[in-house]
């Protein structure tokens, strides 16, 4: 299965070559260049070594064809798929050099998206029986944002903003900034113009009751009670799209989505999510 | 206390400018530069949520300096110290408008090295009462490798290769595809001249032998048993650095390190860390 | 008067830095560096040449500071005024050299977004009378659009879409590929999340009703005739925001907003502006 | 036909890279990607709306080659030829995706460049029975300078200087800062060496005079009246090339060429030119 | 003395990060850093170790700012002077740790630029008496071609093109592809325009006979004889530069220049000429 | 024969991208966009016009390849021959416009390595009948290091540090900052981990005791004399590497290389070998 919104290589290819001049440094791959020889052929399978949502192997194989421009590569288990430990995600056969070079690049990509995508996959099913969605935030890696909110994607979560710039999201800071709400809110309003939402962060109902009447798109519900979550949902009536944030867990989610909520946001999907174990298997094939 | 070894800012600058730039997308910081004046001032702290050893701090600052090249800092509990919940690990005063749009950039770089410092210095606490030291591997983010190795550095651990550049690591497919471990090594002897040692990944006692026979400077004991991994330190001898890598945790540590190997490398330290919750909270001050 | 939304340099500071290479060349400013003494002061001042809208005066003066950081500048008619000819915008004052190499490069930004943002004021002005907005396009010069749309603020139009980014646009050709308009919206919805609108591009008021049946947030009257807009609005009765696109001019203006429609976007506020002139006036004042 | 000078694509592909970019922002084509099945084929058309000289088409294919590097592309209409409103330029097959994405930059540069030939074309025709060229300048949009020079080409026209570095011309500021033309002219010669031709900016007979006694290569008659213009061109008898500058339009060219100057240079053919209007119309092939 | 000529920092800053990246590879000074206390100041001076012209001593101070922008610097010996073995040429001081980790990077530049401006010091010397000059290639260090030439004119050498684009030099290769001498120069004369020069390389009497004819305005006498070098200069009467190329050393300098040519060219100037030793003494003054 | 270490394009692709620019400057190769028809096909040869040690074939043949992928290379004298003056190196065919615009930017590169291969290969026969090795220093060309270095492997000599990260090397100035030899010793030892070697410069014998019980990795005996150098090597007894550094020449290294140490290190390799002589000879074949 193919993931309908995958990068384009285009928006990724300096990153990943950033990566491997990062791990070649000065120098190169002493220890391949040293030992392999120029021009030997090798085949290799990336394996999953324990369950998840893979994430992120096309991506790994193309930073392996920066080094090798003419790898073949058959993928069996691709982003998306949910592969069971032991699983062959894909076979790739080229120049040996260039896998045993790329090896760790390639892992690293594949370990942390595939890690992002199951972590999200799991609370997704969690809350299964809810209408409701999980969504990332902006709290990623560094540089690794747009492929970090891919693998949310691929685990079955929702994109929140890809950055500052689409869409308005009025924080306790701003409001302050403003002195107020209403100002805040129709400072906003002429920036957004037509084609941006405005979502504004509060933690009290009377904030969200204020927020429904200045008619904001969506309201970020900032560390309420499940009470209060569930106030919030009846008061709204749809005016507007309601935002859980803070506290959600495997444990907690559940109940959270159960209050009506539209969205539950997970900083720790992209930042605290463990990577996903996978390895590449060598067959060296022939001298060079 | 400040690290002796801060990486100098010219060699994170270009990394902070395009973590900047990923979050400002094509149009900026929407949200802000509608509703805070331009020209006002703010004060702001950064404060652990939760309880951690601190790395990063003066890197999240460049990264607001970035933005406020004249931006105002005072630092409470910086890069090495251990900080309890609440404290306030600095204190930052300058244009209102950068500290909010910089805010989440220099969280990002600050909550996920902290984590890993953390991470790190649990498990240094772990094996306190043996001489065996923490060490990381390449397994880092793409990308962030010299801060993370930096924040390992920080959590009292010590730095395998930066890269492929800078000693040789032969692993079992190098000597399946030297044909032997002895070719192997002898390859890699003449790359490595007299300024770079050499290690060897060994899966067997036998391995070890031959290892030690051939006079490597390290020998990564990879996956050994506990017995193995005190067979192995007795039949060194002293001759060579060991290293224990494989299922190296909170729990296992202790165990590990009292067979008597002189290293443990973990690569979840910066794989898998969970980031520490930090936050930053303002007042602001005045219009523009 | 202070553009409440002027891009951060960080955002176009690389811009200028290539700007100023592209015209140094390989061996730099051959005349200047001949002809003016090293460390000869010189006080110059920006001059309108025709009268306009003023854009990118700040822009100017970053290019100039790129060569001379410590240049003083006094700005006397900035962006958003309107500027009779002959007015002088700014005085600045610093090295003879860095502001004779500078020059060209800063009054190519300066005329060119001043250019648009006088062409934006006058198609504003002639449909003042009505609440229709004018919007730019994505038809920008490559490398500049941040700027451009910059310009169209300040002339008092409104930014459409940055990228292919920060909302979703529904053209033909993508209804063809999905093989019609409902596919199509059901799709882009999905992708869209809670934070992104949608547009749709319609050519006739079936269309249109078929748009506003399944919900979609903006839609883009493509071509459409007086009459037809004016329908439009009457069937859309504030369901969506319309955008009148195709022929908009200073003479067609008015008509057109008089329909009722929300936007009218024109692409050649952008593409086809001619640039306001503008000049820098030296005056140099002491040796080296 | 081709033009003789296409720059190699090495000298811009950067730049295309750069204008991608800047439309794909930080998440891509989200309405594309939602909508059109991967691996899907397109055939789509390069249409001229306009009548106008063409240039850049080669740059506009390129563009899309960049998302799609194996995009097929037939040329009917290439740059040089004069198209007729509705005429097809270009035929091109490939990945449906990558041609939607890329349509609109591809467009950018194809208008722009197209309008500048033509306008180009315009005022070599109009002085065509004179044996004075059209000259461009340094008034071009940053970044753009090597295609904007090149569709000036295209037009018919002449380049003057790419860059400060390839040609000395002393300007009044210059002039100033020397303390009079004979040091200015001088100290040039001496930075010239033998590869560089000088050029020196008068605005009266009597400096024409001074110049042509100092040997300068080239004078830039700075708006001149015809009159003065014809007086220059007899005073000279060739000893020097004359330019003449500042008020060059389609109307008073002929006029100006008239008089026998060698050169007629005029900014706006860069800076105020309006795009051509050109169109890419699709033709959805096949499923993914 | 300050050459009047000196490139702009913003010509070579990037080359200058590139080349401490380069050294400080991806885990920076590892010695410096572990060593040399945080805050540590200390004092330096930039010594000749051998006699010879100065060239590169402000790049070389720009190389230390970039690590500690707040360096202090005296120049005694500058670019320009003829320093003898063991004088001071600049005392620094700042930040310890900086001087030391840009040392190296700093010495390699002002080594390499010293070594080329005294090699062309000598041969300018060498044919004081006669009026010919002396005159760099593009046979240039890739990537230091700007700072190299600028090193040739401050050992009183004249530079030859920068680059393919600033004047146009056909070669044997040329002239076959256009099948003959005419053909090629006629081709040529219609791509430089006003602004450029044509020079064209001829290897025979007859063929300098046909240049003259063509009017070109410089001719490259490729490995002439003494002889023929003396009869290319009466034919040609002044009516082109004529450059002797091929064979220029410092001991055949003085008889090829004695014929008349106008220029003497050597590639080894910038490819062969051996660096000037140059040394960083320090004195550490303070802990940090 | 092949070097077994030849750097990956990857690393180096950058520097001959920037180098092809340089050259290119902002109009490109302007003779011979004139003179060549697009699309004529050319035959050249890389021939050697002295006597050396090749290196660098490969690297200039890829940067002909960055303008013509699709060129041809029959490699007969590759990377580590030693070619006779006159010997044909490589026969290329392909794009003629290419291959006459990469020349000088291929030869600068083939030149400059293989005169350092050529050096270093003199100096290794010098001292075969020793075992001490030559190798080279971190006085490089800033920018080409990595293929610097490749070239004196090509030669024969061994590489030092890459850069001031992969092996810590202790200066006089670095002990004075420390206050003494032991305390920056150990400074070191805990910077170095397990994986990096330590180097330790000394200027006598004493501090040569000091140093071996010390226990550090290499030592570098700095401007010994022969005498010393003999005494340094009986009383280190194998317990260090030792490198002789100052004065070596091929006139003074055989009996430097006598006295029984390691290394002779040697700056001038990279920074003062002459460039070999190499040049492209055309075939130019068919029209465009």
């Amino acid at each position: 299965m193919t993931d309908p919104r995958h990068p384009r290589r285009l928006l990724y290819e300096g990153l990943l070559r950033r990566a491997l001049l990062e791990d070649l440094g000065g120098a190169g791959d002493l220890t391949t260049d040293a030992i392999v020889p120029e021009g030997a052929r090798a085949e290799a399978s990336f394996v999953a070594r324990g369950e998840g949502r893979i994430a992120g192997l096309r991506v790994a194989i193309d930073a392996l064809r920066l080094l090798d421009p003419t790898l073949d590569a058959r993928i069996e288990h691709g982003d998306g798929a949910d592969a069971s430990a032991g699983a062959r995600l894909a076979a790739v056969a080229g120049d040996a050099r260039a896998i045993l070079t790329g090896e760790r690049v390639a892992l690293n990509f594949l370990g942390r998206l595939s890690g992002i995508a199951t972590a999200t996959r799991e609370i997704v099913r969690a809350i299964a029986e809810h209408p409701a969605k999980v969504a990332d935030t902006r709290k990623t890696t560094p540089g690794l944002r747009l492929l970090e909110k891919y693998a949310v994607r691929v685990g079955g979560g929702a994109n929140h903003r890809f950055g500052l710039d689409d869409a308005l999201l009025i924080k306790d800071n701003h409001v302050a900034a403003a002195g107020g709400v209403r100002p805040a809110v129709e400072r906003a309003r002429t920036a957004a113009g037509h084609t941006l939402r405005i979502e504004l962060e509060v933690d009290s109902l009377a904030q969200l009751d204020e927020a429904i009447a200045l008619g904001v798109d969506l309201v970020l519900l900032d560390n309420f009670s499940l009470r209060d979550l569930a106030a919030a949902v009846r008061r709204t009536g749809g005016r507007a799209v309601l935002e859980a944030s803070g506290g959600i867990t495997l444990q907690t989610a559940p109940a959270i989505a159960a209050t009506g909520v539209d969205l539950l946001s997970a900083g720790w999907l992209t930042h605290s999510a463990p990577a996903l174990d996978v390895a590449l298997e060598f067959e060296v094939r022939s001298g060079g």
